[in-house]
């Protein structure tokens, strides 16, 4: 019984992140997740609450799994680069997660399950410092902002990547160059001429 | 009569920058729309045809404003530095404009009036890399996009910077503090140890 529940909640959760991610939090429609899910749709409202309260799980969920999912590894400003790198890579194969990202800016403001999640980016910024003790925490967690607002909108903003690159989207070259680009501001960072001058 | 056309329709796409940025353009409500501007909503489907043709006009006027209103002046990297810091204030004046966009990323990927608003980036990178001739298009192109991107992103999601600095919506000194790294990444682009190798 107890195993029922868990593969149901985790069930309405896999369709919540398709149908919030492509929709949104207003747009989502519950009876669609519902029927994604193969679930009734009031265990929905008995397992999460209301709408927005499941909107909140999805997304403490998925961005959860996802921070903890890319590790920082080694020192020096370089293991920064590397690690963005491979959080530009994680987007590109989880596109949804920039999606609820946005959606949630844009329609909440406010993050959801706030400290809970900003426990996790707390400890995040913790790991930078201890790979790259020279930065301040301020920098630190302007490093860390700069390298998620990129990869995310690498996947949720293709109209940019149209308008100014005339890129067509799919286009793994041009996924490639960006990827770059990112990991090159971040080794940028920390060099020419020090690493304090970035908030003078 | 032709003036009172030209108000009508000035009156609808300011009514529209206000209820699609707020909304986007699912959750918008032409009915709102011509309520806000005092006219009837007829007039809307009249001049601009149906919601999402009226969307991609309140955008390509907006964004076209936008991106009008900030001229590169001088030369070399400090140059777009600043016009990056320039841009950067502009949004914050604005901040209408990053969500009208974010939206458009989300709801319809694919830019509405393309050729139209293509032909002004490319008018821009052209004005970066006469500028600074010693970028390649290439690299132009990621850098007007990044500039771009970070102070959109500043402005259209309050919840990475509640989450990732603990800052606070309205913080003018966190603003401040963000504006300087977006302006030292671009600094920072033309050096240490050449331009090429961003794209390497």
């Amino acid at each position: 019984m107890a195993w029922d529940t868990e593969r149901t909640k985790r069930l309405l959760l896999d369709a919540g992140v398709a149908e919030f991610s492509a929709h949104g939090l207003a747009g989502a429609r519950v009876d669609r997740i519902a029927a994604a899910a193969g679930v009734n749709k009031e265990r929905i409202y008995q397992y999460f609450g209301n709408k927005e309260q499941f909107f909140g799980e999805v997304l403490t969920r998925e961005l959860g799994i996802a921070i903890d999912a890319v590790p920082i590894r080694g020192s020096g400003i370089d293991a920064i680069a590397d690690y963005a790198g491979r959080v530009f890579d994680y987007q590109c194969a989880h596109p949804e997660l920039a999606r609820l990202t946005f959606w949630e800016g844009l329609e909440l403001g406010d993050p959801v399950a706030k400290e809970q999640r900003r426990s996790r980016s707390v400890d995040k910024v913790d790991r930078i410092l201890a790979a790259v003790p020279e930065l301040t925490r301020e920098e630190a967690e302007e490093l860390l902002l700069t390298i998620l607002t990129l990869a995310d909108a690498s996947q949720a903003l293709p109209n940019l990547d149209a308008l100014y690159t005339g890129a067509q989207r799919g286009d793994t070259a041009r996924l490639a160059r960006r990827r770059t680009v990112i990991t090159t501001i971040v080794r940028r960072w920390g060099r020419a001429p020090s690493p304090a001058d970035v908030l003078d």
